[in-house]
């Protein structure tokens, strides 16, 4: 059995370029007792990625160079030797990396019910940036009924959940993206009350229009200038959960929030989250979003490319913006 | 009765210049029904002080122009007429303003018992300094016994109370403050476990070496590269107390923190903090104080200069560091 993955051999600098991974071939050994080998279907692609390349201190140690590249997963067990906890035939997910096929003891894999929902959505809403959305503007942002919420990078898989859940709440709920075709996305078929195209708007002024009350939650994944736009208009009280900076992470020198003062005058927060905190409660995230799936209450987009050779364009299109929905790697 | 008040006449850019005050006589009226005439003591001068003079939206109303300067004063009641809550003879603090009386119907003027402290501490530790520092380290900063906090500008009137009640909790303590004489107060006088000398040491050095666990608690008054630095060293879960940011005040483009995404990779919150939503707890952080300076645990040292003509260059002192303690102009 050959198994074919994407290896990092490089560190980068600023945006990867392609020579930061090599697509390699190996023979899979046979299986020990215990293991488990996995037929990978559906590779997550998520902004995150690229913070794990780098050689520094975070919340999960980096990718080692030589290694596969890290990437969440859903497939399916299709051998499996001796007492283990999944069996041949059960879809799971889990860390299955940038690979076609895995072997593991079975840690940090989990069943998945395709009856659910499509297989894709077990690494898109109903995986880890669902619950990131999930947990992010409930425990974080602790949205309440009425909050005016604003959400950058809104059409992508989380900021969209985060949207749609804090509608659910009771919430009016602005979102920003790039390009009308994710704007009308926002409001036509998620229901957003409003979307600023910060491709062709003012941020400024769009967020000025949009939330005349001003922001109560602010939920961002895209740092820069947005986040600094948002700051401006904080309400009394408001929250800011920082889940992430795409913008900022193919930078080698950081732009930090020049308004943050705003959080002094109107005595806000601005508080950091990283999921894997939730991991214990992830039940009820898959729960809550699944049945609302079901209810037609909230939608769930995918942005489906196919082929591990195709994994390089298709990463980039997490930083250009090229993709609706939730970016998958199909195998 | 003459009285001579300092008015504010144009709005600075930048660190002020003299020419933003005019120093005025006046001819007091006599008093109405309900009215009393303070006899002006002792000005605080604060960092705030700078934000009101700005035209901008911010927690209070920006000075008029052509109004007294405002500050926190205290002073005693030489008159008043018919049925007031204020007798003669008492001693007051509230919002005075920089002048050397001031006609008022009693409202935010709060009686103060001279046998407690001398008067200047009820515009220093027993005062907003003093409330700043004993709601922003316990109630946003919410420390907890073994906790490690950093404090900077923490030979002024906010940091050192700050250091010292974070001290009576069970906490391990560094200061930074600029100057070896300031470091040395920090650690001889107020028992500060470690002080850090920004203006002859490396930030970031000096914080690893000091605080080698990380930070639980940053307690922040100073902003820019302080800021910054201390962010790189918080521990899981800290707490980030944005209380002012005077090496940004007189700056017309603000630097924001580059670190902040260890917000996120710490999942830390960063918090800002007006006093005044403290008032209706006043008396509570008061006795407080007032029996940790009386039991000898928390120091309080007030640095006065004189005379209402001196205000400018006493004001100055707030920006430039000259000054060790609680700054106050006596009349």
């Amino acid at each position: 059995m050959i198994n074919t993955k994407q290896v990092l051999v490089k560190r980068p600098v600023g945006l990867p370029t392609a020579d930061c991974w090599e697509l390699q071939e190996e023979t899979l050994p046979a299986l020990e007792d215990g293991q488990l080998l996995i037929e990978q279907q559906y590779i997550s692609l998520d902004p995150a990625m690229r913070g794990w390349m780098n050689d520094s201190r975070s919340y999960i140690p980096p990718i080692p160079i030589g290694d596969v590249m890290r990437a969440g997963s859903v497939g399916k067990v299709i051998d499996a030797k001796g007492n283990t906890s999944l069996k041949v035939g059960d879809f799971v997910t889990g860390w299955g990396g940038v690979q076609t096929h895995t072997i593991t003891n079975g840690e940090g894999f989990y069943p998945v019910n395709p009856q659910w929902a499509d297989l894709p959505h077990f690494i898109g809403s109903l995986g880890m940036p669902g619950m990131t959305a999930y947990f992010g503007i409930l425990k974080v942002g602790e949205i309440l009924e009425g909050d005016t919420v604003l959400v950058s990078g809104a059409a992508g898989a989380v900021g969209s959940v985060v949207g749609q859940i804090a509608k659910i709440k009771g919430c009016t709920v602005i979102g920003i993206a790039g390009g009308p075709e994710k704007c009308a996305y926002l409001t036509d078929e998620l229901g957003f009350d409003g979307a600023i195209d910060y491709k062709n708007e003012n941020l400024k002024g769009a967020i000025k229009k949009n939330c005349p009350k001003g922001i109560d939650v602010y939920f961002d994944n895209v740092g820069g200038e947005t986040l600094d736009a948002a700051l401006v208009f904080l309400r009394k009280n408001a929250r800011v959960v920082i889940c992430g900076a795409i913008s900022q992470y193919n930078e080698t020198e950081l732009e930090g929030p020049k308004n943050y003062l705003s959080l002094l005058v109107n005595r806000a927060s601005m508080k950091g989250m990283v999921v894997l905190d939730y991991a214990s409660q992830y039940s009820q995230g898959m729960q809550d979003i699944a049945q609302w799936m079901a209810e037609g209450k909230l939608k769930s987009k995918v942005d489906i490319y196919e082929g591990i050779d195709q994994f390089y364009p298709t990463f980039l299109r997490l930083f250009n913006g090229d993709k609706l929905g939730k970016l998958i790697l199909k195998l």
